[in-house]
């Protein structure tokens, strides 16, 4: 099981601390820029209105089994969050598309959570048949309040 | 970059023929058995109705960048199709969360597109509010017939 990098995420965010923890949080636009062996794959990726981003979290802390997520104040399973300090830290958003341009390799995208620089392993097209369950029950995050919205440094590698 | 495997995916599926292309056309339940450094990450996860299950499509062949998907008579980019034949073959499917148990690691599972023994990578909650998008425009997948739904052997890894 061996990942290669396809391209990077260019964003407004520099460090954790006051990043959206979820794109749906984002504000600012962002940019994805594919390098060239993979820009010919991104053919007809323009039609759809969003994609999925798998990105590398290079800056999450070791995995542990429980954490406080930011949206709440007790520890759970870390499985049971999207919290970045994972056995493998794949990042996963669903991301809007603005434009896509197949020669340079540049995705203008809506909001990301993701840091400048961070590595793209793949991108999906999102695709609402297979995947959109607006009804989907999702334990204790249906019961708290998604105001505080933004990361601070509790997941961050430390020593960096 | 290193991966490492959490566990391992039960199902139905033995070879790519046959196999349901996305969780969404299964019939058949499944499971998934995490290895025991990682169950006590479980906790609360089965508060959700749902989980993404992200694998490692062993069995996908090398990476092309344009495809014919199992939907569609012509090609397309890679990255505007769910072809295994990725640079990174990590697999992505929200699936039914029947049962959790913390102290064996088995979560009992809806339909899943994954061939038995397929490692699992990470799971993740599935949260409306981050990711159910019913309404998103889907390009040249909006336009097909969706009966066709079991793969074949386009993207199988040759030689084995």
């Amino acid at each position: 099981m061996k990942l290669v990098t396809i391209g990077c995420v260019r964003s407004g965010h520099f460090e954790q601390k006051g990043t959206p923890i979820q794109a749906a949080y984002g504000e600012e636009d962002a940019r994805v820029e594919i390098d060239p062996p993979y820009r010919e794959a991104l053919a007809d990726l323009d039609g759809f209105e969003r994609i999925w981003l798998l990105v590398w979290l290079h800056d999450a802390r070791e995995f542990r089994p429980k954490v406080v997520p930011y949206l709440d104040d007790v520890e759970r399973g870390l499985f049971a969050t999207r919290s970045p300090a994972r056995p493998n830290p794949i990042g996963l958003s669903p991301v809007l598309v603005r434009s896509v341009d197949v020669g340079t390799g540049v995705i203008e995208t809506g909001p990301v959570d993701f840091l400048d620089g961070t590595a793209v392993l793949d991108l999906k097209p999102y695709v609402p048949g297979f995947e959109a369950h607006p009804d989907s029950r999702a334990g204790w995050l249906d019961r708290v309040d998604k105001s505080r919205n933004r990361a601070d440094d509790r997941f961050r590698r430390p020593g960096k």
